[in-house]
């Protein structure tokens, strides 16, 4: 098993970080502006890039400290791996721990999804403290597999 | 042990890419400007965000489509991992497929040097298509780590 971890702190507070990461406006400002579905149950997000594929994820935690999800629905290689986002404050800045474990080989694929990840994070940070991120489709394209 | 994985496509020539790799000017262009040493055994990477601290790097393979580093002095953390970069193309785009493994522990550290990776590798990617990278003391920052 193969997880991809990363770390970026907004300056903001907490809540407005949850926030981003639990409602569907928040959701659509940074990862992708097709984000439809229950923000307590399952969440649908979708990619113009893809196709309109993407991926649904079912809420399994959502705390102030903690959101977490498992990938119920989109390419195989995801299917029953989970994304969490640990959250807590440093002074002037919202810490997020990202975690999208349990990859049960570490693909092609998956070295792409950690890079996305990256950029997607930052795109969080700058959308919590501006008000404008690059979803998805206007996210930062790092290779030919968009 | 835990790996952090990466995947970029860079829009120029397999040689350009690998040269940016392989010789202190490039590495100076999209890591850290503070790049000395000797590109066939051990390069010094240093970085002014880090009070002069940073990284050496014992060049292990150097061919067209890999390169390999082992870390010999720097944060604990590093010591005795390995970083490598394989090459390769694809239609117009050279693929890199970059990882830092042999992490003892997924420390909160890791989480953030996966981070910093990506918007490196990104950094290298502006600089070997237009000339303009990031490198270090003009890196992105992604947090109070910097």
């Amino acid at each position: 098993m193969s997880d991809i971890l990363h770390r970026v702190g907004v300056i903001a507070p907490l809540t407005d970080v949850h926030t981003a990461l639990t409602t569907i406006d928040g959701l659509a400002g940074w990862w992708t502006e097709d984000t439809k579905g229950d923000p307590d149950e399952v969440i649908e997000f979708r990619f113009a890039s893809a196709g309109g594929d993407g991926f649904d994820m079912k809420v399994l935690e959502n705390s102030p400290e903690l959101v977490r999800w498992e990938v119920v629905g989109g390419p195989d290689e995801w299917i029953g791996t989970h994304v969490s986002f640990r959250l807590s404050q440093v002074d002037d800045y919202t810490i997020v721990l990202f975690k999208h474990e349990g990859w049960r080989e570490p693909v092609n694929f998956m070295y792409h999804c950690s890079t996305k990840w990256a950029t997607y994070l930052m795109s969080l940070k700058q959308y919590v403290e501006t008000g404008a991120g690059a979803p998805s489709p206007n996210d930062i394209l790092v290779s030919n597999w968009h």
